[in-house]
């Protein structure tokens, strides 16, 4: 239904603690590649009415949220605000375009904190405002960026966010001696990288675990039954991938990168339209995306056990004394910077300074 | 005051329960070389009059910490039943010989789990049987024996409870490329790798991380200051130490232990009287004691940093494939098996199966 939106006046007071609820809501929403994104309906009094966030990929986004709460809960949203801590979207993604989706909701104001960084001039602040609604942008921005400083970051250097897997020993050996590596961790860590397998856009490796492991890289269940969602499954070196190797597959999600550079194969990713990505090793990769500053999320498996030789999980960083030593720091999002998964231990980590 | 001790009938169900309260409290006393011991004290008609522990090494023994606390409050154990986790001890320690002090008390029986391991013969309740007491042992015995599983075997084995200090990155490194390790964990953790210092009886080290890091070994206070009980500082190795070398200090309390075989090392120190030694390494040494399954404990500081090449805080255990990885288990005891140093994590863990 279309209803005749109608200017507003501003609530400061209200919007003030509305976009402040919306920070809040954001932070429910799932660490990634996808942005936190919350929305705060109020009433013409100023009065909250719903509060919506973005649970991820594919799934709707903050305002669709709030929206489609109002209407399940049947409350009339009409000649209302929302508050929400991103410029509305005015592109058909996924999940269809928000700015659209509040002038036909019939709300009279939106109050935004920060632009859609992809492309100024295509945001839905335009088309918001010759819809003829009251748009104001600006409110707690510094907060917003914060909430979304890697995310943003990825859109404006044209690359997916990288997660960085590791699984270890307490030594920091990703494999024995003889090259065996499998399983180092449990289960349960096992069926926890499946859980990100099946919400993330791609899985790198080097073409040098593909020789040694011939990996499947599919997200699966538990059961070992294929996830819903399976990531892009991408290689990246010179060397020819075998014609045999198992994670060619037959769903046509598999791709080659033939560079060594980290840089040129995340270029390669974002074009194709991966926005999040998981480096799973070795440990050659695994160092050139360290060396280069180029991981944004560390998960860490740590296994109770000691090896006292084989694979170190990494290499080739180029410090040559302590005081050059990479610093990181705990992530607390997202399931906590440390946690017992079975007899492992899950360390979540992020650059202590911004990924260059 | 001694009093004329009387025989008195057993009262089961009480006892029973009173040895699961000392077993219970036993558990408050630190890990570590020393027993953990609970004693509860009944009067004659069963009834709980005082519960103790032991609190570490030249404190008061359970049994004397129950009986302090009974003084204290001025509640007369004349005529009761004393319960203890351990055959109270004959000998003129530290803390005087819990039999005599049973003994004085005017206690009617005594009821404890295991013997004392040290010698039967020279045990306390012989010289308690021998004042008329009624003595019986045995009652829950499995579960005493296994509260002091480690404690037992140091004794049997004639050498000492060995803890091993680790600090490393988060890539299980323990020094640059350069040699540079000071400091890879931050003040707090040195700070409590210092409080242990301060409870044990020695520090061991190998004569290579003398020549390199000169260390002092000494147990100071956060302001820098000499903590009160001074650990032996040991080295051990084949090569002289240098005259000038810090942890010789001047106060006698070092030890060059020349061997470079970890069981005639704790053998050394053994004798000397020390029980509970913390090996704080280099890696040769800490691979050493590690393959030779001499480690009873493992306290691991972990930096959140990398560094990607440089020292591997393990190395030599002479595992090819990683089926023959060393597997360790959480060990959740005094302080908890994960905790937050500052910006370090601490991990604490035991041999998963009993070491060698």
């Amino acid at each position: 239904m279309i209803t005749s939106p109608q200017h507003r006046a501003a609530l400061p007071a209200a919007e003030d603690t509305a976009m402040r609820e919306a920070l809040a809501a954001a932070l429910h929403g799932p660490r990634g590649a996808n942005p936190l994104v919350g929305a705060v309906i109020l009433d013409a009094e100023g009065r909250v009415l719903v509060t919506g966030h973005h649970r991820g990929a594919g799934t709707r986004h903050a305002e669709a949220d709030a929206l489609a709460q109002a209407r399940e809960q049947g409350i009339d949203v009409t000649g209302g605000t929302i508050v929400v801590t991103l410029e509305p979207c005015n592109h058909q993604g996924r999940t269809g375009p928000c700015a659209q989706a509040i002038i036909d909701a019939g709300l009279a104001r939106v109050v935004y904190a920060i632009d859609d960084p992809h492309d100024p001039a295509a945001g839905g602040a335009t088309t918001l405002r010759e819809a003829g609604i009251d748009v104001e942008s600006g409110l707690h921005a510094e907060d917003a960026t914060a909430l979304n400083a890697r995310w943003l970051r990825g859109v404006v250097e044209r690359r997916p966010f990288v997660t960085l897997h590791i699984a270890q020993t307490l030594d920091g050996r990703i494999a024995a001696e003889d090259g065996t590596s499998q399983w180092i961790s449990g289960p349960q860590s096992l069926a926890h990288n499946h859980g990100i397998r099946g919400r993330i856009d791609a899985i790198l490796v080097g073409s040098g675990t593909v020789a040694i492991d011939d990996p499947r890289l599919t997200a699966r269940t538990p059961d070992g039954e294929l996830s819903a969602h399976q990531p892009v499954r991408a290689v990246m070196g010179l060397s020819p991938v075998p014609d045999g190797a198992a994670l060619i597959g037959t769903d046509g999600r598999f791709m080659h990168l033939v560079t060594r550079d980290p840089r040129e194969a995340l270029g390669l990713l974002f074009e194709s339209g991966v926005r999040h990505v998981m480096v799973e090793g070795g440990s050659r990769i695994i160092g050139a995306f360290l060396a280069a500053g180029l991981v944004d999320e560390l998960v860490l498996y740590q296994a109770p056990t000691l090896l006292g030789s084989g694979k170190n999980s990494v290499g080739g960083l180029g410090i040559g004394t302590l005081a050059d030593a990479q610093a990181w720091a705990w992530d607390h999002s997202d399931g906590g910077a440390v946690r017992h998964l079975g007899r492992d231990l899950l360390l979540h980590l992020q650059p202590a300074a911004p990924a260059q």
